[in-house]
Order: structure tokens, then sequence, then C-alpha cells
């Protein structure tokens, strides 16, 4: 049994397909945390009920957005558009984003007894936010083992980001052999009041790449 | 500058007025998380303003008690009396409850500049929670470091547990040196409708030992 960490966006649904594939129970996660790109959550919905998890939450975090500090919550800060690593750490960064996200999964996964978290991680076609990185991942699953019961107990936590090595050519390929179709799922950072993807973000730009080198249809299907 | 978690307890308030003493600026964070003792807010408040904190938040985070698995969460779940020591973790814990505390201080101390995390946790005299002993807190320093831009880009942040190798005696005489009268902080677990302690919880039960061997009042002023 596990707890998904389902954004709505390509990673963490391919995470979920993959998963699902491997015979896993399924409980997903969602925040609504006051994103810019809240129109992921209704994609996370439809992946969700597509792949039977065995439940799905949406939780509510209003807190975190209003502390600003991100392109993301931040309205008053832009999004930058043809900006791919032009800074080392994005404007989109959103302050202990995964580590809060983390630590509700880990409190469900606690009173679920599910021992596995899958996040959708990657570190090589990213936006190089901190806290996808291995070195962060396996740090929170010491934090897992050691603050709670199941953990000292013995039982553990196990985080899993199993697209953590994988370039985003790699996680498209992967979806593709699931059968997983990208235009169930969104990316963009800053969609129009249509929803529809911007196509100009990094997270279009990196998306676009990677279906591109994939040898997949163009993004013009971001969920609308 | 430093983030205060302030429960409303005697712990969290020692660990205010002592910061304060150092004059240092305090942003305090309390959460309302569907707690039984809940009139614990209304002590953060009023020591928030007695100490003049630079900024105090309630976050609300309504879906974390919704989860269960604590005594202090689900009003199905007895909190045991006259029971302290009788299990290793009590039911009283709640699931990766610090964790996620320290993650919204993380994510606040981030947006506010602030270096310091400042938690009343101790482990001598305490209910055998796993989230506040020392492997715990510096396992999530290191996620602290490795999971922010401002980790990364070493400005880092110190977890501050002032109060870790304190007995409740030494905190309460701690607590009374700074001029903090203990009957503004609440510990109990299981108030009364009317707000008064229990007197027979774990957290009752240490404050009353704690306070008798520190030679000073009973506990009969905890907050109404």
């Amino acid at each position: 049994m596990c707890v998904v960490l389902l954004s709505g966006g390509l990673d963490s649904a391919t995470c979920l397909a993959l998963v699902t594939r491997w015979g896993w129970t399924v409980h997903a996660l969602s925040f609504d945390y006051g994103q810019r790109h809240r129109v992921e959550l209704a994609a996370a919905r439809v992946l969700a009920r597509l792949y039977r998890a065995a439940s799905h939450r949406v939780i509510p975090i209003p807190a975190f957005g209003a502390l600003g500090g991100s392109a993301l919550t931040d309205r008053a800060i832009r999004v930058p558009k043809f900006a791919l690593g032009k800074s080392r750490i994005p404007v989109t960064y959103v302050p202990a984003r995964n580590t809060l996200f983390l630590a509700f999964a880990l409190a469900f996964a606690e009173t679920r007894r599910a021992t596995e978290i899958v996040i959708g991680a990657n570190a090589l076609d990213y936006s190089g936010y901190p806290d996808c990185r291995p070195d962060f991942l396996a740090a929170f699953g010491r934090v897992a083992r050691l603050g709670t019961k199941a953990g000292r107990e013995g039982r553990g936590f196990r985080i899993r980001a199993p697209l953590l090595a994988m370039t985003k050519a790699d996680i498209v390929r992967l979806a593709l052999a699931l059968g997983l179709d990208p235009s169930l799922t969104t990316s963009c950072y800053d969609p129009g009041k249509n929803g529809r993807a911007c196509g100009k973000c990094d997270a279009c730009l990196i998306r676009a790449k990677g279906l591109a080198e994939a040898g997949a249809n163009d993004d013009s299907k971001q969920l609308k």
C-alpha cells in the first residue's frame, strides 16, 4: 500500500500509472495551496479515477500560498517565460513545498499503515528545485523513520522516487509504455483563464522537449 | 530573527520567553489542527502579545485532524488517565505532527529570511513522542538545509531546541527565572468544556511533577 503525491502533472501521473501496474493499492494526495496552476487539480481528479485509486484527497493548505515568496503562489511575481536554465533555482520555487507535501504524505501513510510514499521528483531535466534532489529525499527518508511511531517501531517508510534518474524523454517513454496519455496531464505553471498551457514557462519548455525527444505528439493537448 | 513554534504550553512559552530575552525578533506560529485541547490557542495568543512577537499566525490544518489516528485529534480515542509511562509511545502521539509543524515553520522562515527555528521539544520528562528526540531534530535540520533555496545557497537554518536536555523541573525553573508565569500556559491534553485542565493525562502529570520538583505552585492555575 502506498501514498502517491499526485499533482496532476506528467511526472506524478506516470508514477501513479507505474505503481498501479505493480499492483499497489494507491492512496493519492493532492494539495490546494493557492497555486497559480490550480487547474492541475482537475487533472489529478481525472487520473485518480482513471487509475482507480483507493482514495484521493485534495488537502487545502490556504496558509501556505498566503506566505508568498514564489511566482507560483504570489500573483505579484511573474512566471518567467523562455528563461529555462537562466537561474540555478528559479522564482517558481515554492519555499519548502516538497518538505510540506511529504510531511502530509507521511502523516497520511502512518495512519493508513502504508509504508511507501511515492513522489514524482526527477533531477535531470527539471527546474533546479532543491527539494527534488536525491540527497533531500534521502534526508526526508531519515526524518520519516525517526519522526514517527511506525518508524521507531521498525515498520518504517520508504520515500520512492522512481523517476529520479530519468530524463523527461525517459519519463514520456515510460508513460506511453504504461498506456498513459500525456494529454490527461498538465504541467504549465501559468495557464490562461481557460486553463490552456502557456507553452513558454520552464515546465512547458521541459515538457515539450521531453515529448519531442521521445517522438511523442507535440504538447498542444495539455489539459484545457 | 526566528520562527517559534508556539503551542501555548509551558515548553514553547518558555522558549518564547528565552529567545525574547536574547533579543531575537520572533515570528510565532501556532496550529489549529482539530486538537482536542484547542484552548491552548487562546494561551498562545496571550503569550504572543505579552512577549511582543513581531507576528503571530494560527495556521489552520483542517485535513490533519481529519486523518485521525491519535487521541488528540480523534474523539473516538480516549485520552489515557494516570497512565504515564505505561506505553513507550502513547496514543496521544499525533502521526508526523512535528514534521508537519517544522515544515510549515521552514516555509515561513524561508520567506521571512529567518534562520532560526525554535521548538520546545524536550526528551527527558516527556511523553515518549518520537518527533521530540534529538536524532529526529538533527535529521530535520538536514532536510531544512537540503530542501530549501536558502539552505542550498548557504544561508541555512538551525533547528533550535533549547529545552531538549532539560527535565520538566529545569524548564519550570527557567520559566520562573525569566519571569514567565506558568499559569499563562496550558498543557492539558483533555480539558473540560470550561477549558480547565483534567489533572490526569500524561501532560498534566508531567507538568505537575515538574512544578512540584521546582518548588513552584501547584497546577490549579492552568489556563481556564
